[in-house]
């Protein structure tokens, strides 16, 4: 099975509700992470919620990079979108990781863009 | 189960590649499905790649909507992904398949966020 675009799907539970609503912190450490996983940052939107919460995401030239936190629940929702063979999108994850310090995650990878066998790649 | 975001990923195939190219028509599309779906539109960043190709975000206060397009291969990639009880975001979908007009498509609903029961609505 051959795809376009890998898309890993990161739940974080538990986290540092302190880190979850410091949108300087994590546009940080996203960035840091796109630049470690090979990704070419080409925009961006960061917004802090009132009184809590944030959204960003990174367009990279490889597809996207999205985060929205619950401080209030320790929660957050990363995902992490890219089309490029020579990158390594964990690395993002291990950066937000790193900062949340989640009790918890999960991950699920969706393969986008699954076409028959001879058309990727003409 | 209880959740604190719904995320639908659709796969858009054989789709029209002058239509796949079109960044203003798309992110119309984007904006009018936004709309009509009960969503804040805060903040976007659009893309188009050389020779072809775009990657569309629109951050809204409700979460995000993300589009890559693929025209030589006649795929996008489409993520509505809402955090509001009275939202639609299938109306998303259908302005992006009018605009788009797919032979074929997919959509998976994933629930992001579910946190054990009293958690959520605290």
């Amino acid at each position: 099975m051959k795809e376009l675009g890998r898309h890993f799907i990161f739940e974080l539970f538990g986290c540092d509700p302190n880190a979850l609503d410091d949108i300087r912190g994590i546009e940080e450490a996203m960035e840091k992470g796109a630049l470690e996983s090979g990704l070419t940052v080409l925009g961006r939107v960061f917004h802090h919620f009132s009184p809590q919460g944030v959204t960003g995401v990174l367009v990279v030239a490889e597809s996207h990079i999205s985060i929205h936190t619950w401080p209030e629940l320790g929660y957050a929702a990363l995902d992490v979108f890219t089309c490029g063979k020579n990158t390594d999108p964990m690395k993002v994850f291990s950066r937000i990781a790193g900062l949340f310090k989640p009790a918890s995650n999960s991950v699920v990878e969706m393969k986008r863009g699954v076409l028959p066998t001879g058309e990727i790649g003409k």
